[in-house]
């Protein structure tokens, strides 16, 4: 098992990856009474894929550590991330009488993250909570570093909130049991983090990964991404790397309803955006674009942006990294090195 | 005009008392500069009550100080302090395309301010707000120690977040312009500070004051307030004295569908109760309950609890300030000193 520990004060925490983990939740749960009371309640959030496939080993590793909870099981899918699915979890946390001295799981993926930890920091003005991700995202990506969201008809991750976790949990047993394109969507993430931070692990990424190499992987992804959590919680500088592919992506999510393409699929298209945006600005070297286009199709991503720029232009400039009328782009040099490139929607019309 | 400093670390700020200062909220704002951004947007969160009132003045104090805005005019009312009332704020803010480096203006009473400041606390996962209160229950009390939150049908403030304004302007000559019933509902809180805080200030308030005397009384209250924030401003311990007579006042308010009683009636009679109860149970001093019963009906209060206990027992196990089975209650030796009694619902039921 490999601990790393992400150092932010007060609210620092350890994240632990390795196979078999989700045998010791119930033990890892308790080692953080003191934290939260089991007696205020303990909300488990998941989904009924999750749930499913899972839930037994869960709750049989609550019970060997005594401990009780409420599952409030959604249904797959983003649609849930969203105000009405906020306020699910409310009335569900409500019904059984959650405390403010409790404890919310969030067991998934992405959606049951970001909503469950939106719902946490804001249930009674914040409840302690712990994320058990599911899926190779979560594990790498949203489970980390404490942003939660919801998203709104105007865009993704509208709303939400910076509450950090108590404790991560990332069993990569889990992960066997994802669809192709489910651990491709993760894989994007980790595709990203080579790009935007070393130039070796992005090389390493010309191979599929075996299930012997996959906690090696969350181990390095974690790594990068809580280096970064660090310096920059609040995402005021250096966090902003890691929306490398993310202002396209998100464009890209948001034409396509949240159902064309799922997270990784756009960020993958994001990031070759992004490198041949940088490539035509001269800001990024020749060939990163193609470099970053043949990792992609090693791992089975579609690398072809099906909106024209007049579509995805208004889309970026909603994105949250904006500021006054200039666009925030993270650009990558090279694969392993990016930056912030601020720049107006004019110059990015004439390049698109 | 008074100057308070609220000290929060990177989160202090400045509370600014005074009849006229709306007239330089403007030059206020425009001061905030560097903490926001004027062209990432400012949403200005207010009711068409005190936007009728007093829209004209901030206007052209905005005017004069060379900034635009754009106004979000709610219906007056508690009902907007809701699910969808914060759905309807993040709709106007993706219309304005308010950006992360923006500020919110929460320029109303309690509602605007909890519901205004919420909001910004979750758009783009927190912008930048400051508080303008209208009333006096929002100028002593709730514009103040940046809690915010909205009701649920479960209960009131139950989902929310610890989010601290840039700054507070409290004009009190918008107190005028309240209904009477409006201004006793800040009159409450007023008469809480004394009865926790000081039994000198609690004996001043026998007598109704004049408009003269309201900056004073203003800065009393915030000046305790800002200080028990400062020692604790996450709600772990001494802030919990803040809601002394607000586990039955919710109850009341809750049971009462959030229209029969206002904050302020709920938490005069609420207060009431827990004198009575704290006299029940040998821990208030006999005589306290009728010297709070007094300064209530001096200010027009009514003050008899309408429900019986076993609807108003269900409604308290609810408040957020429980821990596992027991109720946190906050009682008074006498007027002038307040303290945390934790009690259970047997022995509650066993008193009412």
């Amino acid at each position: 098992m490999i601990k790393q520990h992400v150092g932010l004060g007060e609210k620092s925490y350890d994240i632990l990856i390795g196979s078999g983990i989700l045998q010791e939740t119930g033990a890892r749960i308790a080692a953080l009474c003191g934290r939260f009371k089991p007696e205020d309640g303990i909300a488990v959030v998941t989904d009924s894929l999750v749930w499913g496939l899972h839930g037994a080993a869960f709750s049989a590793s609550m019970a060997a550590a005594g401990l009780g909870f409420s599952p409030v099981v959604l249904e797959p899918g983003e649609q849930n991330k969203s105000l009405d699915g906020l306020g699910r979890l409310y009335s569900d946390f409500a019904a059984m009488r959650l405390k403010r001295g409790g404890l919310v799981v969030a067991f998934g993926g992405g959606v049951v993250g970001d909503l469950g930890g939106f719902a946490a920091a804001t249930w009674m003005r914040g409840v302690c909570y712990i994320q058990v991700p599911t899926t190779l995202l979560a594990q790498v990506d949203s489970g980390v570093g404490g942003k939660t969201a919801i998203d709104l008809k105007e865009g993704k991750n509208l709303a939400g909130a910076f509450y950090q976790p108590a404790c991560v949990l990332a069993d990569t047993n889990l992960l066997a049991t994802l669809s192709g394109r489910d651990f491709r969507c993760g894989m994007a993430e980790v595709v990203k983090y080579g790009a935007i931070c070393s130039k070796t692990f992005f090389e390493s990424l010309r191979e599929r990964p075996g299930a012997a190499e996959l906690p090696g992987i969350v181990d390095m992804c974690c790594g990068i991404k809580s280096g970064i959590v660090e310096r920059d919680e609040l995402d005021k500088g250096e966090r902003r790397l890691l929306n490398f592919g993310h202002t396209f992506g998100h464009a890209l999510e948001t034409l396509g309803g949240f159902r064309r393409f799922n997270h990784g699929e756009a960020v993958a298209i994001g990031m070759l955006l992004a490198a041949e945006t940088g490539e035509k600005m001269g800001l990024t070297e020749p060939g990163s674009a193609a470099a970053i286009r043949a990792v992609l199709e090693i791992h089975g991503f579609e690398t072809v942006c099906p909106y024209p720029p007049e579509e995805m232009l208004p889309q970026m400039e909603m994105d949250k990294k904006n500021e006054g009328d200039q666009v925030q782009l993270v650009l990558i040099k090279a694969p392993g090195e990016a930056f912030v490139h601020s720049t107006d929607a004019a110059e990015l019309r004439s390049l698109c």
